[in-house]
């Protein structure tokens, strides 16, 4: 990782999504690792922070994080954009080596003893999390990206099973410094490589553009 | 409304949320009709398109919402950036002005008969849809916006209560044509102040960027 990693209150973290990025989103279980694009992540909660990803039932992903109950969300910088690409296009299951062809470089992070209720994780925080692993979990983040997010899933078979739909609950998080620092963003300032990806279709995104701010005085009348 | 709107086909309606724009969420119940801002809104399927929202237990619009059946989701431009943010300040429970102190004014659109699985509605769809008046309903729709998405309420009451979790079908879409034509956004080309708006905290949004094409060419190795 690269040393402008730094850590993000968990009271902030939602703020890494509230503009609603495209995101990739990794897990790992049984020695297998795989990361995926997606458009469709979403804050869902400020504190404790929850999001939700949707995950189509053919990907590898969803395996990984049915699993092992955990998933990362990590924002791609406008320099990942073919690598963006790429990791929404392919699938494990056709192509093993598609972390690599993707130009992804996976980093193992183990998760902090305090990390947000991890020490509080039950039997309903996913298939294999028992109270002896649950703290020296590791995760799988996606290097060079602009801010990251590890996810507990909170199991909702029916949103799960019906819409594909998952919900996790943000157990810690950290951001590159250089766009991402005290609780903001700071696009105006950072390198323009460093933007947000914000995905439509057939291969066309749009990164974050200009700042706009609303003052907070009271409405005419 | 403007002379450029013009319909969105449903299965191209995911596109107008895609990027992970800001929205206005408004609503109508036995004569009052209101609108929020909500930046945790986001895409879950595609056909039949469908759409989550969060709409917290304090708004006024989330009991419109539950009255009704029917939310509609539309996506405010940069011109809208001090609309958008009072119109996420205030609550109607506190101002009954609140719409003409922001400066929004709704527009009441009848539904077409086709729209969408309108005509199917059941006893699941609402509270006060019946077979009978679901073809002419009318929805508020916030004028000068680039884009407007009819949903339908899925009633999911557990996501609702624990998590203020809102999912909804599109049954009806327009989009401002000088912005999003021929399913795709055109902010390249259109007028800047036409351009999305993406919430981060504090009265600060951004707006939409420049567009990054990633060509669908194999990947190396």
């Amino acid at each position: 990782m690269n040393p402008h990693v730094a850590p993000v209150p968990l009271n902030k973290a939602y703020r890494l999504l509230n503009h609603g990025p495209t995101v990739l989103v990794s897990a790992s279980h049984g020695g297998v690792r795989n990361a995926m694009a997606a458009a469709w992540s979403c804050a869902l909660d400020f504190q404790p922070p929850k999001v939700t990803v949707v995950l189509d039932k053919a990907t590898r992903t969803r395996e990984l994080v049915e699993a092992s109950g955990f998933f990362v969300l990590q924002v791609p910088t406008a320099a990942q954009a073919v690598l963006t690409h790429r990791l929404g296009n392919r699938s494990l299951h056709q192509d093993p080596e598609k972390l690599s062809h993707a130009g992804a470089k996976l980093v193992d992070i183990d998760l902090p003893a305090d990390a947000g209720t991890m020490a509080e994780a039950g039997p309903d925080a996913g298939p294999d999390v028992g109270p002896g692993d649950a703290i020296a979990r590791a995760v799988p983040l996606v290097d060079g990206c602009a801010a990251w997010l590890v996810c507990r899933v909170l199991p909702e078979p029916r949103n799960q099973w019906i819409y594909d739909l998952f919900i996790g609950e943000v157990v810690a998080a950290w951001a590159d410094a250089r766009v991402f620092s005290d609780g903001h963003w700071h696009f105006e300032s950072a390198p323009p490589e460093l933007r947000t990806l914000h995905y439509i279709a057939g291969g066309q995104f749009y990164a974050i553009g200009e700042s706009i701010v609303v003052p907070d005085t009271p409405a005419a009348g």
